[in-house]
């Protein structure tokens, strides 16, 4: 392996990124260190590269980003114990303690001391990346790769649909970027028996219509969303909200479909406070809210890992692009204007 | 409507059935009376039938049996408040207090003192029964006639199947009787990755791969149950069992293929007790255990209504025959072959 | 019996409420006739006597107000089943259609279509009350009367605190009106291992320390509440957070101290909407938000009268007041400076 | 520290012990070394000194037995992390994979593939114990020495009892072992409204009367156990049954006495296969099983170390005897007759 790697990084507190040449990562004693195959771009990537509030207050410069990829495991520390070189690997993102509480007692996704791949420390948009054994999660060899790299977001839509059981209930997905769509399928083959797909960008809309032809799209903008869902479920509303979009608005009309004594999964973040009415919209209504971050590890990627081998779900179609990296100006240049599903990036 | 009618009955303690003429069914203040359109034959109905055992210390003769049908409600008493005459109706087959600590508290399928439609009071293979309203339910009005019949067994198999979450998980049934058959597809709808199903009877089994092409079909007779269902899932075995078998032997290999910490829903009924090696079967494998019987009222009815109508499952192919309720004989003496899945009666 | 009967009703569209002479109530066929020994205000009351926006929105005048009661029945109608002339009962307030998907799931609470009584119909702060069977809760003879009364509202504060398990738990409740009051012993009795309980009136605080010697209180406007839990709980926060104060500076810092994947109850009523920091406050954290109202019907009253009756719970400290119904005036007033606990009245 | 220790071991593999002379135990990598102070008998450490046909099966010449102990860290292999030398700890008995699919998804307690300490490697009946980091509990300071070696078994009684919530419940525990003991302060702890607790032995019934008042103790040698408890509970049945008798007698009790849709925790280990009448005892009773096995690592632990650290659950007087190690044959003695609570052993 060569000296010297090429990957993605925030070099300067500005908006935008560098193809840079860096030297391959150090590694620790738990360390694996692994070759990148295939990477693919999450929305944290884009609020990295536009440089938003939240990037200028969270990274340090000089930052390589990324945290979704495959890959094959090169070396490993000398602590290491059940990763072995040539294991065909993904990749938790979130790096966890181990020692708290949280972890101790399984909620390591919510662990009080986690860093995150690409954000606190180095990131996976290179040839290399060097991560502790705790984040490798080992794909089985003929594991498809693109799948093997969009692993990570699909287990975030897996958490949010997922919560509880879907079987015989109506669903509403509020927003389709690709966690929103992955839940399409995740209901349907769950059992859902109605699922409403909702967003305001047509080329979503149509992403969604590919992934099913049974899941009901709306289109925000044209739809009375409120009218339609609540006539068509006999005036009672749907049994479960998938709250993917971080809108403002499209939250209004979340807790005016959602059925007394429904639930909501809220995994989208909205960019500022929110004003809430407690008592209409869950008090009254006897609703029970989750907030979902990150994968339970490791049930969540058991669970991805068992839907897409076993061919009850496939998320192939979200994926609509892929670059090289040294062409990742156009992938940033795409993901702005939103009209893509999942991007990948190869270095 | 005239004053007789024809019935299905045990008019003496001993094997077989008659067709009787009967005045009406009289009607109490909270009953229902139903023009029966279609009735299905139950496990319970050949044990009658045969005048087994069981059947000889709870029946009282002469007695009307079944209790599965579907019908029009023609009169409704003084004190019935949401039925109406015209209504579409299936029926709940125990009849509950409403009053003991189990009804009041949502668990009316184990009311302390229930009685069941066509063992402890007259039945529906008839051209008319009058039961209480709180059993009655009412189904839309284009709702599939048979389906509406099958309703009932169908909602046992959901009780068993669905008594937690399947998503992601390996799922093996024993014994494939009508209900085992509607855990097939009740299982890949909500998510199951690998099923097995598992029968001793080749007519069965090919029953369970019209079903289905996903699931395995095993012949406990032919095949090494255990062998297999351990081998492919990588030495750990199954997550969840529906033992709907009432078999010994089925028994001693489900807690074989079961993993540690998995679960087993317990619907079949052993002739006779079975002894169990508690300590390794259960105790040290951390397994949770659940005995299923009925319905829960209303939810379970609730879902085998929405699976039904929204096409997500289809259990028409498990309705093998239909009969004349005057050629009952023919029906029974298949019934007692085995070579049949649900057998329809029609008044 | 006597012909007439003195209540106390909101007669006009106005502040206050008189003390009026009034026929005795219509029976429906369904309905018990109750004589009322005992009743007890709520906060509710206190709104409708305030002439709020809320009252002046949802009451119709004239209107007999009051739902906490205990009571001796007197009459039943026909179709009555279950309650007899002679027995002692309370009142669950809310009046339940029976027939929709909600009421046939075993969530009456949150019915699509109930009525409180005192509030959409005529209530129990009076010599009689008629309400239909489904509302009536059989007390055992011996039952304390006082504590007959206030069991609804204790059973609002069941739902608060046992939405799920306790055991070795942490929780803080903020506001010490009656239900936050009552959570105190039941947090104990469940096994929390420490209990904060917080609000700003002293009077209310001191109620809470002769509840308990253990349980922590808490003065919101001397205390740094975040300071202090956090620290005493190893910087994690607490497990549970138990919201019953409708306050806004209360809910900022429930969040406080909630510790990641924790869960907060929301009974409290917040008088107008309120702004939340969705993505710091719940979605980073992994909280689950249970919106509380209501009683079920009737696993929460088992468990009232279990818990009164087996003693492990005395709840008889936040009884402080008793009047005349006659002497309402003087009850009211109290309730408005906010230094008492339950009042009751007597009829 | 010396170069020697003594340990208590099973030397040859016939009935009984020995106290040797053995070098101090090799340390791996990830091992802590533990000088011991205090250790506690278990029944299975019984059943190696008895020699039964279990441990003939299992145990392998030489070997050092004991799992519970409490004890300082005086030395720490390479690759530990987060235990330090000065460290007060106490063990999980459990030697765990860590990377099986139950061990990753936080069922360590069922890993396919662990190893008991004092059965399958040398146990801490000994001067010093060489553990993997893994077993470590860490407890506070000032934790009760005893109370820190007997918080394994401890941890059993919490798995066995606290499986779900007992709140309002009622309760009866057969077996009085010092699981059972424990199980009733837990029981009375979490908020069950009556608690039964049965045995054989007076010894032991007047060990469970030691810890409680309100517990009703029965002797099934004298009292009509299914009489009494049906009566008590108004014909009903208790909600929950502890097993810890690992009788074949009391399991039929149990199921007599257990509800309809109740549920029993299995912990207790029968000698011999049993024959149980599942339709009767479990299928229509809609009764719900629990395999009872180890502790959950460790959220189990977290809470055997709340309630004994908040002092709500006294468990010091099933503490009966404390012996030097040199006389361990009084100690084993003693046991055998069953006439004893714990026994701690003092190296």
């Amino acid at each position: 392996m060569s000296e010297k790697m090429k990957a993605l990084a925030k070099v300067k507190p500005e908006y935008g990124l560098e193809l840079i040449e860096t030297p391959l990562p150090q590694m620790n004693n738990d360390d694996i260190l692994i070759k990148v195959h295939v990477t693919s771009i999450c929305g944290t990537d884009l609020h990295i590269y536009k440089w938003d509030q939240w990037s200028q207050d969270r990274i340090k410069t000089p930052r390589i980003i990324g945290h979704e990829l495959a890959g094959e495991v090169v070396a490993v520390g000398p602590h290491v114990k059940n990763i072995k070189v040539g294991d065909f690997v993904s990749a938790e993102s979130h790096i966890v303690c181990s020692n708290c509480y949280l972890c101790r007692t399984g909620q390591y996704h919510i662990c009080r001391d986690f860093k995150i791949i690409g954000v606190d420390v180095d990131g996976v948009f290179a040839d290399y990346v060097a991560l502790p054994e705790i984040c490798a999660w080992k794909n089985k060899e003929n594991f498809d790769k693109e799948m093997a790299s969009i692993q990570e977001p699909f287990g975030n839509a897996v958490q949010t649909a997922y919560v509880d059981e879907l079987v015989g209930k109506t669903v509403a997905i509020f927003g389709l970027g690709a966690i929103g769509l992955f839940c399409i399928p995740l209901a349907e083959a769950a059992g859902a028996t109605r699922v409403y797909a909702i967003d305001v960008n047509e080329y979503k809309l149509n992403l969604a219509r590919k992934l099913s032809n049974k899941t009901i799209c709306l289109n925000a903008m044209k739809d009375d969303i409120v009218d339609i869902i609540v006539r068509e479920t006999d005036g009672l509303g749907v049994d479960v909200v998938l709250e993917v979009s971080g809108s403002k608005e499209a939250l209004i009309n979340e807790f005016k479909v959602l059925r007394n004594g429904g639930r909501i999964s809220l995994l989208g973040i909205p960019a500022k406070p929110i004003e809430l009415n407690l008592a209409e919209q869950i008090v009254l209504k006897g609703i029970n809210v989750y907030g979902i971050t990150g994968r339970k590890m490791f049930d969540t990627w058991y669970k991805t890992s068992r839907l897409i081998e076993s061919g009850i779900i496939d998320i192939k179609p979200v994926i609509t692009h892929s670059f090289k990296m040294e062409n990742f100006q156009e992938a940033f240049n795409l993901m702005e204007t939103g009209n893509c599903g999942k991007i990948l990036l190869y270095p």
